[in-house]
């Protein structure tokens, strides 16, 4: 059996030998793959879109970290194509159905010298974009293995415009930059970083993904990578001179990058491309590439809006600690209460109170539990136990009041990156959400990991991120994980994880004075969010002076485009971030923050342009409503909004939050306008939007 | 506040710095230490035994990883000594009371400039050694610290005798090796080590502890370290021309050492000595220097003999593993029974039944859960989940049948070194153990230790097996930990964590043909037991072919040693390592293993000296039987037994199992004689012991 075995083996290499000459292709619409063996034979895949290139030949292959993997010359041993076409319905979501259109090429390889491994590569070409996978067949010669590298090459044709952060192993939490790929230099950006994110960024050329990058004859490309998972991410090497674009994977403790396992697979590899801005925000290619739900049941899983005390701690109002220092103590052996403690029963009220009036669902609280005097910094194991809360923050009185009030409360679990520490206590902390009904959680990994050595963005990490949304699920909690490895569509597969930050959230305008520049949140839509949900935190409505310390910090938008943000920026967990008593001033505006769902049965991108605008139009969840999101980067703009998506002949009331004339981000951030018009399905609107500013509109049916 | 506070310290300072010509002495008994400051400001301790030198003027300090640490000059800012004299009961032991009598010195030392660090040295002088460990006192300059490497030293004065095994990072399991000092290197015991063991000796005059030295001039030096809890373990560079022996710390996945917080403390540094070898033995100094019992309920704590399925499989005549591969499976999608399998319920149960007839009190068996097909060697996380047993081990029905006999099941839980994984599942292992009965545990780490890059004997795995205990005492469940870090007598600190391998067991003389020498389990008490009990896994009977594939390989002992060796080597945990059937063929002789206990009254030391022989005789607990042992090394001696322990005026029977006139470790290993005798307080019994043999005895009071 076996020897037969191998003769099929070698007919089928000396086959491929001559079918090497000969390039193997897959295509849909508009996007053709070519894949080819070099005459040394190198496997090589290239992308075009309507004959323009989009990834000229590359290289494919992987270093195994014991030798003899797939960095050497490699045989052609056969392939198939197929073509799926098929539709799914997401849980939560931007649209209601989503198709899922490809043909499928299956390249099969092998080494011709021993052992005689095989590999194959699994492209799927879509309509807007190719993914491809590594794939590694059972074998004799290959069980458990090591990887050195991955090997995979992006070669762009030119030196495309790049909207970039450094390729760092421990955060996403960077500014953006925008630069050709020859100017590609992260060194000044890693060093001026925030103390709050570790930072390890040790090439000077590396980028992270998702990268959204423009030619000069407007081709829009966006390349990141679907379903990572038992799997270090990708971060991309910059060849300045070729603009050619290398895969590195993010390091463990040790150096190598993956424990891997025949029968197995890489992540997806992922390649967007459209001339039309508007269709890489709407492209569904890295969804359609995860698996299914692996839940069965999921009727518990909700969207939600929250408010929560958080935003007076990032801007000094109050403290996360409840005392000063942890080796103080009292006579009574007790920590001694500074007075600046947020997370007090007294008010956690006062939240629950303002979300009860307003509707809003839930109340996050950080702060709450023990831990918090000496959590950052050390490099310390055993930080948080998970469920012993400050004295002044009554877990059970606090259940009970929301729960009178009809607010459902959000736990809090920082880890200080101690993913140890919270594996340990993994079980108890879900049983004590159980015990006083927290149905959703926002986990937090600030600072250095433990276990030492490994990193946020490594094959360790990634692989305790799916085992927190697998034991929240097992618990029916929702998961909302700050400072994890940055999204690739597992919410599609793990529907109960509703969202990352992973990225520079709304709070780095409370945080530093640079903040977020006007133009941050017209590219986060092309390269954060490409791989899931952020909570960014939007909804900030004292725009300056909120903190006293730090009179020169504000945020760089206007009030309107922090409405406007709730439509462009997808997720289906989404904080009202500012002060109850700052929302108070502005009960007119915070009307559509109130108003905005959080799930929806379609999306259309009116129209986008990353760096400089987006305008987003989406129709809430089981309704006739739309909401419209238009935002512009630092330049004022007119918005030009084309309601041709609302039904023909069905008349709307647009109640329009728009920017005062004298609206403008850094002089008079907070001048908004609410007006009313009745529109259609034939009406354009033009808004003006000021410097830094936006629009938000909800479009009700009329009676 | 703060002001005053300085000017104190430096006003003490300066009396120091004036004291520091007078050398700080303890002193109890024939022991005496001293401590001065050098001329340059480093402390030094040096220790004396009836006024010859034990260690000289040896280098204290503590290196912190970002600098100003304790390797500098320090100042003498006062000092303390007081006197402690108590006595205690140990849960389990070798005695019913404990004395602890030490006289106690606390050295002050402080940085002489800034930051103006406090660092405490207390030393504990007993009459048959010393400890000493660093203390960290509350102090504004030092909260949180990183410890790049510990400075101890222990000069000897001589070129002495050592008994030694490799300082590896991860594992004890060596032979030992007994040399001068400036003999040792450890290259090629590293290199010709066992596969099953990880390596990493990356110094090769490194030496592991206990030490067990031997001066010229008769003297018996033993060094070791007490608590080691939060704190890597401690090996021991020899500077072989010197014989300075220097402190090392075991590094972390990033090569720093331990993750420190002030107010805290390091181990305990043990220096046991006497001139008569017995001493050694008898010695309570490392469980004085750990702290009481952290459990207060200890009634559920029981020490256990026990039967398992176990040496079946390490001498291949059955399997761990149930199929032969994971990856190949039967159309029904289940793995393909190898018919090897060891772990059956057919099998587990004919010990069950051999275990009731012969009142053993347990039965381990391992090889019943799923994943031995490839548990080891390939550093994959996820490989036991510790609660699914293969499908012909039904534990229901084995829980059902043990309980009917009046027999435990002991649980065992291989974590192949994954040590995350463990502690992601100790939860539902530990509720499994307490569903099905299983009161007692035995865990393994064989291979490389995940999180990747630590080692076994590193601070963050010290800190797992504490974990671990804690966790099962919370479950009431007893431990035996195999290959994790030697023990420093937290066996007094956690009462059910009753025994550890942590060093070369019975099973090399199954694995290997190397075996484990005659003279090593003369040296085993002096080393690997000083830190606490070993599960040795004696009472082999059939000491020769017993592994078809391997002829040549037998036991490095008698039979009679074997029983001995119950006496001998401490445990409250003692397995009948042999199969049924071979005890079957023996049964008089099994009689000793039937009524050896495992809980003691009394210990005396009769006879011992390293490497060559030892005689032990034991009180049961609660009883007036004693029991004693006698071993020699690879030659024929006459073991000298006066039994003036038994008390006076009292008669008893002494069953002597002992070596037959013709036995020998290598010819005639099974022939074995026993024989009844009346003794009483003034008989001397002498026993002749075969080359590698041995002799038991019990003593029970004639009525």
């Amino acid at each position: 059996m076996k020897k037969s075995f191998l003769l099929l083996l070698l007919a089928g290499a000396s086959t491929a030998a001559a079918q090497s000459a000969a390039p193997l292709t897959a295509s849909l619409d508009n996007v053709k793959l070519t894949v080819a063996l070099t005459a040394a034979g190198q496997p090589t895949y290239a992308v075009t879109y309507r004959q323009k290139p989009v990834v000229t030949a590359s290289r494919l292959g992987l270093q195994l970290a014991h030798g003899n993997g797939f960095d050497g010359p490699l045989v052609l041993t056969g392939s198939e194509t197929k073509t799926v076409d098929e539709t799914w319905q997401p849980v939560l979501g931007e649209v209601k159905n989503i198709r899922n259109h490809y043909q499928q090429l299956t390249v099969h390889l092998r080494q011709p010298a021993a052992p005689g491994r095989k590999l194959d590569v699994v492209f799927r070409v879509f309509a807007d974009g190719v993914g491809f996978r590594y794939e590694f067949p059972r074998q004799p010669n290959l069980q458990y293995f090591v990887l050195g590298e991955e090997l995979t090459e992006f070669a762009l044709p030119a030196d495309h415009k790049a909207f970039w952060i450094p390729g760092d192993y421990d955060t996403n939490e960077y500014p953006y930059t925008v630069s050709k790929l020859s100017e590609v230099d992260n060194t000044q950006l890693v060093k001026g970083s925030n103390d709050i994110a570790v930072r390890n960024a040790p090439d000077a050329q590396m980028v992270a993904t998702p990268l959204m990058l423009k030619s000069a004859d407007g081709l829009y490309v966006n390349i990141h990578e679907a379903a990572q998972v038992d799997y270090p991410a990708m971060q991309l090497h910059v060849d300045r001179a070729s603009h050619r674009l290398t895969a590195r994977l993010v390091p463990d403790a040790v150096g190598t990058k993956a424990y891997l396992h025949a029968p197995g697979h890489t992540p997806w590899r992922t390649i967007i491309v459209s001339d039309q801005a508007a269709d890489i925000l709407a492209s569904k290619l890295i969804l359609n590439l995860n698996e299914p739900s692996k839940l069965k049941d999921t009727g518990w899983i909700k969207p939600m809006k929250f408010v929560g005390v958080w935003w007076e701690m990032q801007t000094g109002k109050s403290n996360w600690r409840y005392a000063d220092s942890a080796d103080t103590l009292n006579a009574a052996g007790q920590l001694i209460p500074n007075g600046h403690h947020g997370a007090t029963t007294v008010n956690v009220k006062r939240y629950i109170d303002f979300a009860a009036r307003h509707g809003i669902a839930g109340v996050l609280v950080e702060g709450w539990n023990e831990g918090w005097e000496d959590w950052f910094g050390n490099w310390k194991e055993a930080v948080f136990d998970f469920v012993t809360p400050y004295p002044d923050f009554n877990v059970a009185e606090i259940q009970q009041y929301a729960k009178s009030k009809g607010v459902q409360m959000i736990m809090h679990n920082e880890t200080s990156g101690s993913a140890t520490n919270y594996e340990q206590h993994l079980d108890t902390a879900y049983q004590f959400m159980n015990r006083f009904g927290y149905p959703a959680v926002k986990t937090g990994y600030v600072g250095r990991i433990i276990p030492r050595g490994e990193h946020h963005d490594g094959q360790w990490m990634s692989n305790h991120y799916v085992r927190v949304a697998e034991m929240a699920a097992r618990h029916h909690v929702t998961v909302d994980m700050h400072e994890s490895v940055r999204p690739t569509g597992l919410g599609r597969t793990y529907p109960n994880w509703l969202a990352c930050e992973a990225g520079r959230g709304n709070e780095y305008n409370a945080f530093t004075t640079e903040g977020n520049r006007p133009e941050h949140e017209t590219i986060m839509p092309f390269t954060r969010f490409m791989g899931g949900p952020m909570d960014y935190t939007p909804g900030i409505f004292k725009l300056r002076n909120y903190e006293p310390e730090h009179p020169e910090r504000h945020v760089h938008t206007t009030l309107a485009k922090q409405l406007a943000l709730y439509v462009v920026l997808y997720s289906p967990l989404q904080m009202a971030a500012d002060l109850p008593e700052n929302y108070e001033q502005h009960l007119d505006a915070f009307q559509f923050i109130k108003d905005v769902p959080v799930d929806w049965d379609d999306t259309r991108i009116l129209e986008a342009e990353p760096g400089e605008y987006i305008s987003t139009a989406r129709q809430q969840k089981g309704s006739s409503s739309w909401f419209v999101g238009a935002i512009t980067n630092e330049k004022a703009r007119t918005a030009t909004l084309n309601l041709s998506f609302l039904p023909k002949g069905r008349r709307y009331t647009a109640t329009i939050y728009a920017d005062a004339a004298t609206a403008n981000w850094q002089t008079n951030p907070e001048a908004y306008k609410i007006s009313q018009q009745t529109v259609q399905a034939g009406t354009t609107l033009r808004l003006s939007l000021a410097p830094g500013g936006g629009a938000a509109i909800s479009l009700v049916p009329v009676k």
